[in-house]
């Protein structure tokens, strides 16, 4: 399809990509997602290519859609995760993947709980590594589907006005989408109680709103975050209702607005809390875009990555 | 294979299916009974369809059944289930789906612990889905199973005298074996403790009768069912070596039988509780022949239900 | 391949294999190493069969390493665990196999926390059973993918000197280990604290050493086993820390040897217990090599065991 490569190996977060990987993998994506639109959905492409999913942490949509883009490109693929595994028996996670890079494994999709474990692999093996989360820091393909759909929705990133609403610290969404969309232009403010909000954050570019409507007044879009209540160990907002009352968003908020602003959320929503089901299902959203996209997004990478030759 | 159609493009239970549907469905078995005793046993038919098997509920047979069935048929496969997912993270079934879905699958077959879980999802959704069970409600597949068995052990359906033993309140089984068999019409006697015999039950037009011994020289065939401890809250009899005195089928009791009866069963088996060991490996037994049928059934539900034109 | 067939329609343990048996499974396994180079490293021979991975007990390397054998020669795979299942219902083993046979199943590998599971499995089911570990009995693909690492590694087995450390005792690898050496004509020593050595084992025509540097001062090739805290209901030894200093390898020990010595282990290494890390990835070490191996000996195992003709 392409010609062109990646300028990395692997891809660890996007603080490693250029403008040009960027753009190469958005356009390698709009060539999947017109496939994913065939009646016929699957491509020969990477029918030589053993590719191991490696999930450390729970996960439906993202392994899903790795498996699925995997499948749509005729990959072979082994699917590890850690209950009922050796990780019970003490075994390093370095020990893990070599012992099944061993067995012939092209490429690993990984995600774990600790911060730099897919860069901590990628530096010892010599498969090619994907990063699938690791940890609060990166998400990069999360990241490079939600600009694809920024894109397809209004049609550009360039000087588009995102708001990042939510648990900004505790996520590897917000910072890689800040990194991403910064790299290709976008205008960003992040929104969310103070504790949530991390002191350098304004290091990265963007600036801090704290007034959720002041906020959504400003923006051409909202990617608004998922409370992670299973990585908070303290409280950082007195209850979900009032969670809700100052930074959810509703359909009387987003009615009240002056111009029409474009809803996203990276899933699983917390109905109720960040999103009333009214807008998570109104004209607004592109949720299910997202996911959507996802799948083409990733084929786009797992193609660019296979296909490159060594740099 | 067949030109004809079902009358629904769901397969929701028994009760929405017509006598031509259920024909048809048999009828389509028969052929694919035949491919799996070829020595090559898949055929490309569903080759461009992406079928999702959602299992929110704990099952062995039944989910393999589908599997190999699906697989049989050339169709891509992912498969989903409750644990390591984001279920975990309070997402809802039907946001579940959506995100499943939204990645271009075609159709599910979903298994859930609620009654009216299929239909709920199919109401919303625009694959075909096709209930694998929905708490004590429904289990289609079974029942078109049971009925292709009986019809291959005996020679007919109609006018077969059928006794449903055991568990007939928490049994989804039973309630649509009673649909699908009246439907094609046996007769049907339920037999089982008056604590899991249900009030209503002769409003479906079966009798009851709470002698084992009577049900079972009146039958010409015993479907028993498992006693399910995991759906019973409350204690329904005194202990399982009771039930078994008193419901359970042994060697004795099946040989001093005026003529010989066919006995099934859906599985798992409790021995020594609703079986002897004898009985269920005996002659009398198809309970394995079930398990096979199982797997054509299945594909002609899928075959039909992927082919048919919309309606 | 080959013309020739094995002896045996299962592999239950080394102890029913012939020297000729061992020896086509190694020479047809050099054929599929050589496959397992190529870029494309799939062969069509499985096409039409159908394999059950069954798995009792939790495994990481033996699982994948089945699953990719059967994958690279085109099988159709379904895998089974025992959470999430209907074992949790009551089932028994026997039942839970007989239904999954009655699937038009051709073969099953079977890992199972009991002695002997896969013999009796065999016995009374039609399909083929390999036994991928039964409790602390045999592991018969391990010694026979060890027996192929040392041929590799030393060009030969017949008179090697290879000395079997750790808990004997516990161990399925060792006993098929000294099963399958002895039959291709090893000399084996074992070594390890007298609580972990059983009482039998001079019988089986080995030698025993306690002393580790002595050991390894006579042997070619150590196969060092892993301390399986997970089997031990006793304390066997003081602590992990005390067992390192009299059973451990670390390079200190290694290269004040006189010759050099090659390091083996089945994975997964207790770093610092049994291996010192240096040791794990040093030159002395063919461990991801037994890894890759095992691959290529599982392809011949199931190639030999589908292809023969009924025995």
């Amino acid at each position: 399809m392409q010609d062109q490569s990646l300028s990395t190996r692997h891809l660890l977060g996007v603080k490693d990509l250029t403008i040009e990987d960027i753009e190469l993998i958005l356009r390698t994506a709009d060539q999947f997602k017109e496939v994913l639109n065939r009646p016929i959905k699957k491509v020969p492409s990477l029918r030589d290519i053993t590719i191991a999913n490696m999930f450390f942490e729970n996960s439906t949509r993202t392994k899903l859609s790795f498996e699925l883009a995997e499948k749509r490109l005729s990959a072979d693929i082994i699917n590890f995760s850690s209950s009922g595994s050796s990780v019970s028996k003490g075994e390093t996670l370095l020990d893990t993947v070599q012992n099944i890079l061993a067995m012939k494994v092209d490429m690993i999709v990984l995600r774990h709980a600790s911060v730099g474990a897919a860069a901590f692999i990628a530096s010892r093996v010599k498969a090619q590594v994907i990063n699938a989360g690791d940890g609060t820091h990166e998400h990069p393909t999360q990241a490079l589907l939600d600009a694809y759909s920024i894109r397809e929705a209004t049609g550009r990133v360039k000087n588009c006005k995102v708001a990042i609403v939510g648990d900004i610290l505790h996520s590897r969404v917000a910072l890689s989408n800040i990194l991403c969309l910064k790299k290709l232009g976008a205008q960003i403010k992040v929104c969310g109680p103070p504790t949530l909000i991390p002191k350098y954050i304004s290091q990265l570019g963007v600036e801090v709103d704290y007034n959720l409507r002041n906020c959504l007044e400003w923006c051409d879009v909202a990617n608004v975050l998922r409370i992670q209540t299973e990585r908070m160990e303290l409280q950082y907002f007195p209850s979900a209702r009032e969670y809700h009352r100052f930074f959810g968003i509703d359909s009387e908020l987003i009615n009240s607005l002056k111009s029409k602003i474009v809803i996203m959320h990276p899933g699983p929503i917390n109905r109720g809390v960040e999103l009333s089901s009214e807008v998570a299902d109104g004209s607004h959203s592109i949720i299910l875009d997202q996911v959507e996209n996802g799948v083409a997004v990733r084929m786009a990478i797992l193609y660019l990555l296979a296909n490159q030759t060594a740099v």
